[in-house]
């Protein structure tokens, strides 16, 4: 049996199938009692610091949701750049401090590494809501529940990731966590923006099957699951080469027309122009199911490294 | 009996006078509670989220309190503008997403219709804390429950709405509201501030009678209710015009002294300067009071719409 | 038996030593439930509002901890200039708005008086977060609570006060708080930075020992307790000055060699760089003790002036 008790959530690569197996199960389970109504009490007494360096609306409230969901409090800071970080304090002196206020700490920051900094300076649980370009764990969990509710198993799938799959820590994370399943890659992206070598090495490593393409149409009809991003102009060195490719990255419902029966449409939200909205009505779209996902598998990370689950 | 249960709040006008009499009697109810230091549960396990596109303190925490006093819990954007929507997000697909961490909502909003749209995008109840120049619902039901509080009943009364009658969402709402009973209106202004002629035409079609005028002094001799809002220097072509004006649309200790007997004098607040700090110990200035109304009507609007009484 | 039911608290050098011991006590009594891991539900169906006019999160977050802590909930405003005061409401308009929604208000402002003025607008015990270069007696509290962990008594300690003493607040209040008891100060500033005559005076006149110095290595072999403060560039009339003095005020593990035996360091965070990293694994380094203790004193002082304990 896995022990979470006390541990960060700092990588998504950091989970043992096992520990992850545990989390979906929790989440699962923390998922009837929200669509039954239920009451929970499982954090009463405990109270959470959401301590956002930079604003991210979904994540937070996400966060928060899940932690009164389970009967806990909430302490937040949504913006903290304009406080004691203005005043020349470090990371490391405001999270001594914050660790007197709450027994569980939720990080946003801009800045690789800065939820390990955290983490290293406290003994409180630290969950990373996202450093920089680095890691956003709990994205890649929640993701993975998607998969998983909406296909029944993730083995055997064909997992398309498309758009800017080189800057996107979102996909890094997500693949390095489907690794742990016997799946597929198929990644779709511009030559300009492809998935980094480094990662397409492990998958590899890990015995994963990788393809790569720069046509989406094309994998849409062996793909069960489409994860899409958005590619954005000022990622390209050559503008023309944006304006040339821009228009086969917006999935629209055309696209499901020669798509693989059932294919499930996943986002990491928000969008701006990358999904069409007439894809909004097609049963596959789970982008918002996704979303709502968050608040069961946070739940379910929360109760765990608080040693309440 | 009224059923509103899972309805949206988004105009004023959209009540039966079956409606607002058990809202009315709910606040009264729940006002009961609240002077008693009565612990209410009606909200227990519910999530309220305050989703506010631009500040407005007064409202805001006027709607989490009433959240709190029934035993419920809160998630809050206090500046929705910095966030999200900065990256582009459409409200409906924020919306979309809240409607996952939350049980019901309440949207302050910029534009006229955003209360609608994001009702529209969600099944979840969506309560208008205001959009714009367009509705502010809660704010006239809270007028109401204030008038028929301070004078009993509201049948009978003589009613002055005083200030920019041409600009102001509130008085506009209130006056429909109002046309519900068996009120008469003076409506005081300077010409180019004037009421609308489509509120004036449709309360005179409802059979309520309306006198129009620019002496508020003369007013105030016939008055039970005045309503002052604030004159703005910007709203005038001719700034000689306001200079004219805007002596007379100050309310002062000295107005009352030639007032009817017992004259309520009410404002949505913040005052800036429209009403003479000297009015505050007169025994009719109702304003802060009025203020307060706000917890227990928005406390009989959640739970209404909650299904929870 | 000192009452402090429905008192505000203002002033640092308000309450009589019969009312700190109560204080005192009842921190030491929460903080043991703290420890312990009990819930306490003694503000159960009360609400805090913290209205912040200016960023604090060490301080906000620490009320609304001891809020939740207490069983009690929490409305918030961590940055009130961007809401109703930027259109034009006065304090005390806001106040007695705010007296609707919340049992207690904390309130953090940047004038001198705020507190009191807000106190004087309302029948709820106002907390004085700090108004400006005025008080913070909150944080005066919680470093007397800290030197009496630390040391056991604070009767026949030397005090030591360092940095900047004639712009600190935070000093000037502790100060004057610990002339209830039989200490002797030792004020170690550059000149230019002393600490006020009028407090010098008060002291003197309380029977209080106090001597002046530059030094800060040598007032360090005879203090029981050093509280430093930064000094800051911009205070100084002569940069030279500044350049001269400021290497003299950074305090570090070298300086603790030839200091009395457990000298206990405090400081009120954030720091910057007058305190050295390499002085944190001391065992007398107690600031982030100190802002620990910020919970349990804030927590007593809600209870008490809500009559709840």
């Amino acid at each position: 049996m896995p022990q979470l008790a006390s541990k960060d959530v700092l990588r998504a690569d950091q989970f043992s199938k096992d520990e992850i197996e545990v989390i979906m199960n929790l989440a699962h389970e923390y998922e009837g009692a929200l669509t039954d109504g239920r009451t929970l009490n499982v954090m009463e007494g405990q109270v959470l610091c959401t301590l956002f360096y930079e604003p991210s609306t979904r994540t937070r409230l996400s966060f928060e949701a899940a932690m009164l969901r389970l009967g806990g409090q909430v302490i937040s800071v949504a913006e903290a750049k304009s406080s004691s970080a203005s005043k020349g304090e470090s990371l490391c002196d405001t999270i001594k401090t914050v660790e007197a206020y709450a027994d569980v700490i939720v990080l946003r920051h801009p800045q690789i590494g800065a939820a390990k900094e955290a983490a290293e300076a406290t003994s409180k649980p630290v969950l990373n809501a996202g450093d920089g370009a680095g890691q956003h764990p709990t994205q890649s969990l929640l993701d993975l529940y998607t998969i998983q509710k909406e296909k029944e198993a993730v083995d055997g799938l064909t997992v398309t990731l498309a758009g800017d799959l080189k800057n996107g820590r979102t996909v890094h994370s997500l693949a390095l966590l489907l690794a742990n399943y016997d799946v597929r890659f198929l990644f779709v992206s511009p030559g300009a923006l492809s998935m980094p070598a480094k990662i397409v090495d492990r998958l590899r490593e890990a015995g994963i099957s990788v393809k790569m393409a720069e046509d989406l149409a094309g994998a849409l009809r062996e793909s069960d699951v489409l994860y899409m991003t958005r590619i954005q102009k000022e990622r390209f060195d050559d503008p023309s080469e944006y304006d040339r490719l821009k228009d086969s990255f917006i999935l629209t419902r055309k696209h499901i027309e020669d798509a693989r029966n059932g294919v499930v449409v996943m986002h990491p939200l928000p969008r701006v122009n990358e999904i069409a909205e007439d894809m909004d009505d097609y049963s596959g779209a789970a982008y918002f199911r996704q979303a709502a996902n968050g608040v069961p598998v946070r739940m379910a990370l929360l109760a765990l490294v608080s040693g309440r689950a």
